[in-house]
């Protein structure tokens, strides 16, 4: 038997407990939480089959009643002598992406990031978009291209506008990134039947950071009318980690001020506010620490809106925030806007930057109000970018 | 042993031969190939249990030497005798969906359509956005929410755009029909490797009629500035038969001419046009003929403009064309083209339509050039709508 020995001042001590998919040397991927800097291996732990699986979908099918049974029984397990062939160490195991994603959406629920997009990408109208502020505006992205944490970043090749009117077709020149919170639907609901908004806890199991990478010019040129295609959909990256939204119960705060009044199936008794704290690392340096607590549309109101109509969700379904940008100028949680649309370089490591270089990594981090004074980290985003593939055009 | 008898007018002779996946009554479900009014169980046919799946994805994702060969062995089996415990009536079976949708995407391909929409979207604006005669423009839909044919359509409820500037929510008042014609992907693709426009027949398995339910008044209220969504994503319905690209080679036809040249990427030696003809009948009445022979990018085209940023395609990815529409009034593919935005309407079995109403049934039919003066069909598209559920708001 072993006890897991984590440092007081971890960002994943025991009463957080995130989920992932791990394998250990030389043997298969199966489910785990991380433990301070150890994995453990719930197969075994739990002495359960539904964790023997290579992704966390078995398990989230299962509904919130056994997502809540399960955590108490590794918060108890947490604090015991585990059987030391249910430990791991992290530095040892090989990650992949925690779950199989069914559809994959991302909203624009940060009124400082939807303003300063409508600034840059439309500087001769109003910027903030009629709709916006009477829904979580939103549209579906690539489920196939979500990669990993860690997995490299290919710069991608496409039509960029050019002044003559006339695109040509080349590598990405204004790579981005936008800082995100991920939410996983465990359960599923129905065609036909919208999810209520109080009922966000019992379809959504958990949280993860996400960088939805942006390529502005290949963007620009293709947005319009049917919104961003190709700009977008050469890779997204999710957190190895999915924290519960269990382990976030100190997080939870009132949302900012909505105004005019949401209509009624957006408004909530309790509303699902997240005081998270994320911070944008450009090669090692912090650029920007982009707050979700300022977010304007709550994640319970995105899912709302998101069913609405009657569409059916499915476990494994991902939906993001949107790039999460505060009102001061280092709480901007992309490059166009850190940088003002390339004019406004900001300094990284003593030079002026503005959009992402061959061989930059970018790395997302966040933590949140835990039990007491303690405090819980989501599993970090890192990717870094590789040159464009030479190809004939 | 029996032998399948065929009416020499059938639409779905030996030399069409249609994927599906079918249930004979109380069995389960397993893939088959319709000829004539019966269906051909493969499983049992070619004594291969690749067949005895749920979806035709471990078949299509065998890739193109492999679908070539099993409809080889299938045109040769059409005109012999067959165990009779392989043939099943058509009319006893149930039809599910047919393949696991990976990533659902949908273009906007049609010069006339695209013409029309903006003529009906942005009145005050030039119609055609600069970008359109560069790239096939496309956004993505909800894979979870694509149905087989047959499924009912519930009107979906939303937020729709009012005279005052305020929305208020309720069932949709514009609820809409998109012919189209979808494409399977069968072999998928590596991320960061593009696909050469050469390369469309060994990874595009076959075709199939879609429906793209649309309620034109969530999505004018919604869709700016990225895309459309909820307007969409309720429903998206698919034939239950996927016709094999290869069954289409005498449909196979030169493209429209395209101006200006599009770039080198998007140049084919032999354009992927195809002589498809679509009839929209609404409540048994034809009320419009989409010619998919006028569409201005071939779908070898979207493939390739779709992973020209390195997105990776999976077996059951699904692509459909947008909506078809030929230069005259009746080739119009959706009802807010054929009644002008609600200020036209059309006549169907002696009434005055614009938008569905509830009880409304659509069926897309399509046929298309076989060998000789035969023609082969597609399989169609059903759905009735039925009324809005009730809900407080």
């Amino acid at each position: 038997m072993t006890r897991i020995e984590v440092a007081p001042e971890s960002l994943f001590g025991p009463e957080n407990l995130p989920y992932g998919v791990f394998a250990p040397p030389g043997r298969p991927f199966r489910v785990g939480v991380r433990l301070g800097d150890c994995v453990i291996d719930l197969a075994v732990a739990l002495d359960d089959s539904t964790f023997a699986a290579t992704s966390l979908n078995p398990f989230l099918a299962q509904g919130s009643a056994r997502w809540h049974e399960v955590r108490d029984r590794l918060l108890a397990l947490a604090a015991a002598d585990l059987p030391a062939a249910a430990v791991h160490s992290l530095a040892e195991v090989e990650l992949k992406l925690p779950i199989e994603v069914g559809d994959y959406v991302d909203f624009y629920a940060s009124l400082d990031h939807a303003t300063n997009l409508g600034r840059l990408f439309r500087p001769d109208s109003e910027p903030l978009l009629p709709n916006w502020r009477h829904l979580p505006v939103g549209y579906h992205g690539r489920a196939g291209t979500v990669v990993v944490s860690g997995t490299d970043i290919v710069r991608p090749r496409g039509q960029r506008r050019t002044d003559s009117g006339t695109p040509d077709f080349g590598p990405s020149r204004r790579l981005d990134i936008e800082a995100e919170l991920g939410f996983v639907v465990g359960a599923g609901s129905t065609l036909g039947q919208p999810i209520d908004i109080e009922d966000f806890g019992a379809h959504v199991f958990g949280v993860a950071l996400v960088n939805d990478w942006s390529a502005r010019d290949i963007q620009a040129w293709e947005y319009q009318p049917l919104g961003p295609f190709l700009g977008k959909s050469f890779a997204t990256s999710l957190a190895a980690w999915i924290t519960p939204l269990a382990a976030l119960a100190a997080a939870r705060i009132p949302l900012p001020a909505q105004t005019p009044e949401p209509l009624p199936y957006l408004r909530a008794e309790a509303p699902w506010g997240l005081d998270i704290d994320l911070t944008v690392h450009w090669d090692g340096t912090p650029v920007s620490y982009p707050p979700f607590a300022r977010m304007y549309w709550s994640p319970a109101q995105m899912l709302t809106h998101l069913t609405a109509n009657g569409a059916a969700t499915r476990t494994g379904d991902l939906y993001a925030s949107g790039t999460i940008s505060g009102p001061e100028p280092d709480q901007r949680g992309s490059f166009i806007e850190l940088s003002w649309g390339g004019t406004e370089p900001i300094r990284v490591n003593g030079q002026k930057r503005t959009f992402l270089e061959d061989g930059d990594e970018i790395v997302l981090t966040a933590s949140a109000p835990g039990p007491g004074t303690r405090r819980i980290g989501l599993g970090e985003v890192r990717g870094r970018i590789w040159a464009a593939r030479e190809r004939d055009d």
